[in-house]
């Protein structure tokens, strides 16, 4: 038979078992946290007709969509779980009640230009609450507050979410009168992180003309560095865009505090424009304490109408997104993954010495009644062969099955990080046993103090 | 705006919030069933080089798959999983260990014809062990083992799985000289439940030019309704297939046992043969006990070389596959979800009778605390939308928190069901929730008696 060399297409993330396990347990930690708060979960097509997928229409991001056609219909691959959450709002809207709170976790995909850390399936885990008509300043507070709580869930502790409300922006553009160019001045404040203070002053005087005084007092403001609310106490009253803006921050300032969200973890930060005009309202940015060169982990905003493609309805809404394959290549490479995280596919490796299997396979039922994942090793192998598998796969205990421990009633556990061998009746030893898997870290990410 | 009809395109399954709870539900089930048998999960790309999936080849299949192109690569969307595992296996060789267990729940695609019941986006889930070289029986008799006990905590119970070995029915070819017309014969006698034993013969003598005498026998062996041992015992001695086929069904029977399956649940079916020659050894059907003709919900079996296009190594393995979109189809259709399963997004709806929303912010941060899923509704809407929002989601427990709770420091609590309402401290009315909520059903489906 002709061999095809197997590959697996490049941009496509593709883990070792082990690697596995800990991609899982970081999915499983968003969905358990987005349940707390009460999202339900969506399950969309990851194909849809293009004309849905492109009815929003522009940009670069619609180059990259994977086209194809089937009969008379032309398909494509989603590319971000948005457009398909405005579909089904719309398609669906008799039978959901609003505010409706989603979360969906699924694959995207994008033609991206190959290179590392760069994906073309990946990975993103999106929360939106969407209103009817309206929607309260609180959902805009509950988001970051849930993010908070995914990512310290997930043992991941030196994080700040920057919050800004783009009302201040936009106001503050009414108040210097460059209201018209309030888009590109939010796309070239966005750069300030990477262009810094100078050249944003620059690119604002040169590309979109405005005064070096204006430029200046612009600059001064989104990267002020003390209390954000003295800063806009400046330019209080003179646009009630502005001061809408200011009010909404405060909001969500006190309604942070409730949910529990510690001031060391998020920030409101004047600089985050975001580049998109389709946000409207308060907007998030997140980023590693020690690593803001790694850009944002999970940002959103707020916007007024999600389904303006294709509804009459105005549905505002509010949603943050993670990446969630991209973070899991960060963690990775930056080896913040949590080693005292049990990775291993079994808790447990039996192997009978004795040809009639009966009796590990009963003990094996016993144990994982006992909540215990168990593999029974069934191979007609050497014995060094049996043990080097549990070594291989670090299952961290094996249990020895033979003549003399079916004859005396007991069983014999090795301990394999430990070396301590033990015999003792099997109720003694799995209760052993679940008490030390027990032990084992629950957090997928080591990374910060708390 | 120009507005898009929104839609979802024909074969591809979108559940409302409701049901999709009893979707993810159900496979959250098979998936921890698989982790307690030691399994890892993979996660393979859903799209490939063409020629990956492409590799084995031929047939029906093939037509069905969706291809598309970028740049110079012919790509294609996977059609099952079982290709991906064998591309996997042979390009990560090095770095696994033998016998891999694995199992895969994801999407698959088929551009299958349009018609009710069929999908052309679905999931499968999938559990294969791969041998490198070798893979004993025991192997054979825990897959179905794990099956039974996936679908037993689903609350599934009036279903049997038929298994059968194909070395039984090629020995039996063997034994009627008719071995170089196995294929053929085979794939007749899979059809035996839909044309019936007299059609089987005269497809035999017709089709494979078998004397009527040699069909009758065969046709009087695979429909046998007795002990499948004693019609089997007729031909012991008389080909080495047929006596290795037969004496794996008895192990496999004493392994079944052990596994803790009921005789109840499984059958050895004799005439269980499926049509692919890809299987070597044991095979599996699995059917509602009440609806034969919605053919088999889960099937499988032992093949020889699963990497065969990718790999010179000798790779045997055993696999079983459950088309969860399908079968969750069935599941609706049939009527047999659990009403008694808690499908609302939420345990407890928090609503707030005061403008101040943090009392109620700081009340769901605790009750989630105690593992409550909690909303608070914070929009300003008039109370009996409020409540109108919690009986549309078929949210349980509805809180009031007013100025005269919170002066009071306790809260008011409406269980939805009863009408009752009960105002108490909110630690004590906290554990009363929890309590009546761990009373809700873990079943899935309601079917059979157990």
């Amino acid at each position: 038979m002709k061999k095809i060399k197997p590959r697996t297409l490049s941009g496509f993330m593709e883990l070792p078992p082990s690697e596995q396990v800990y991609f899982d347990a970081m999915a499983q930690k968003f969905k358990d946290t987005f349940k707390l708060f009460g999202f339900t979960a969506l399950d969309t097509p990851i194909m849809e007709a293009s004309e849905i997928l492109l009815a929003k229409g522009g940009g670069e991001t619609e180059k990259q969509i994977y086209e194809l056609r089937r009969g008379n219909t032309d398909l494509a691959l989603r590319y971000e779980l948005t457009t398909s959450l405005a579909k089904y709002v719309a398609l669906h809207y008799n039978d959901l009640a609003f505010p409706f709170r989603r979360y969906e976790i699924g694959k995207v995909y994008r033609g991206e230009r190959a290179q590392r850390g760069r994906f073309r399936e990946f990975y993103q885990a999106d929360i939106d609450i969407v209103g009817d008509g309206g929607l309260g300043i609180l959902n805009e507070a509950e988001l970051p507050s849930v993010i908070f709580k995914c990512f310290a869930a997930l043992g991941l502790s030196d994080f700040v979410i920057h919050v800004n409300n783009r009302k201040v922006l936009g106001g503050l553009f009414e108040i210097f009168g460059i209201k018209e160019r309030a888009g590109e001045a939010m796309r070239l404040i966005d750069k300030l992180g990477k262009i810094g203070g100078g050249n944003l002053i620059k690119s604002l005087t040169d590309e979109l003309c405005i005064s070096n005084q204006t430029a200046e007092q612009i600059v001064g403001f989104v990267s002020y560095s003390g209390d954000p609310f003295s800063v806009m106490d400046k330019y209080m009253g003179k646009s009630g865009l502005f001061d809408t803006g200011a009010d909404e921050l405060r909001s969500l300032q006190t309604h942070m505090a409730a949910f529990g969200v510690p001031d060391t973890h998020y920030k409101i930060d004047l600089s985050i424009a975001r580049g998109l005009d389709y946000y409207t309202g308060t907007v998030y940015e997140t980023f590693l304490t020690d690593h803001p060169e790694l850009g944002s982990i999970c940002s959103g905003g707020r916007y007024d109408n999600l389904s303006e493609c294709f509804s009459d309805r105005k549905m505002p809404g509010v949603g943050m997104s993670v990446g969630l394959t991209r973070l899991f290549y960060i963690l990775q490479e930056q080896k913040l993954l949590n080693d005292s995280f049990l990775s291993a596919p079994a808790d447990v490796l039996i192997i009978p010495m004795t040809d009639d299997l009966t009796h590990a396979i009963k003990l094996a039922e016993n144990m994982r009644r006992a909540g215990l994942r168990v593999q029974v090793y069934g191979e007609n192998k050497k014995f060094k062969n049996k043990v080097s598998y549990a070594d291989k796969l670090c299952i961290p205990f094996v249990v020895f099955l033979g003549e003399d421990e079916i004859s005396k009633e007991i069983i014999t556990v090795k301990d394999m990080r430990s070396g301590e061998q033990t015999s003792a009746s099997a109720g003694i030893l799995t209760a052993g046993i679940c008490g030390k898997i027990k032990n084992y870290s629950d957090s997928v990410i080591a990374y910060g103090q708390g």
